[in-house]
């Protein structure tokens, strides 16, 4: 199947085009913005490791026979190198609001690679509790 | 506190030492293994998010005093790069041995350093059921 890969020149441009994959329900955009690697990694929160191209593609297709996932990707801290970023955010998920018993935290880890930097791993897990203010942090959105 | 640092010349030692500190309740020990770093990230299972050195030496102080805590790290996924190297593992820990309903996953980044490998994030969570066998990894113990 041929597809067009846009070129991220930022590790924050393919964070913002994840999330935006992920807001549309665009699974062809969304696996576009992986690595090229077997050892590509995603957990879903609560959920089991997943690990190269076709079971991540299969999951993220079943969640979005439900639609849009629409996430504000809040509070990041981020540590950038030459080859690759690694960011952990505070997901503010849509379906969440007003909802103070839990909030997501994901790790998001990119690597420069010659067509541009694209997602190598995306582990998210559940934290009890609203999510902390943290005010010394930067926030994506 | 004047303290004896060990250079860790790969991100397998540093992460075998992670797990030896976590099993000596060796907190000095472990707290030596960080990146000086202020982004420094430890997300322990169903937890919230700690940033720091001060915030994470204190979540060990209060499980070491229970003792250690035995994990093997196994099923690993890894990609390494110039300065970084990001491992995924199922941590294997001893107190839940018999236990089928969950398990533990793990993302380990690790930075080159001019004083060695150290830690950058430690992201652990929760998912349910058993760990499923993974035969396309390699085992770090």
């Amino acid at each position: 199947m041929p597809k067009f890969k846009q070129t991220f020149a930022t590790a924050d441009a393919t964070e913002s085009a994840f999330y935006d994959a992920l807001a549309r329900a665009d699974l062809d955009a969304l696996m576009a913005l992986w690595a090229d690697e077997d050892e590509i990694v995603c957990i879903h929160p609560g959920a089991p490791r997943l690990v190269g191209h076709a079971a991540i593609r299969a999951s993220w297709e079943a969640i979005f026979a439900h639609g849009g996932v629409h996430i504000k990707a809040l509070q990041r801290h981020a540590v950038q190198s030459t080859m690759s970023a690694i960011h952990n955010v505070v997901e503010e998920i849509s379906s969440d609001s007003g909802q103070a018993e839990r909030h997501v935290l994901a790790t998001n880890v990119f690597l420069k690679t010659p067509v541009g930097w694209r997602i190598l791993l995306h582990h998210a897990s559940v934290a009890p509790g609203a999510a902390p203010v943290d005010t010394a942090s930067a926030t994506l959105h």
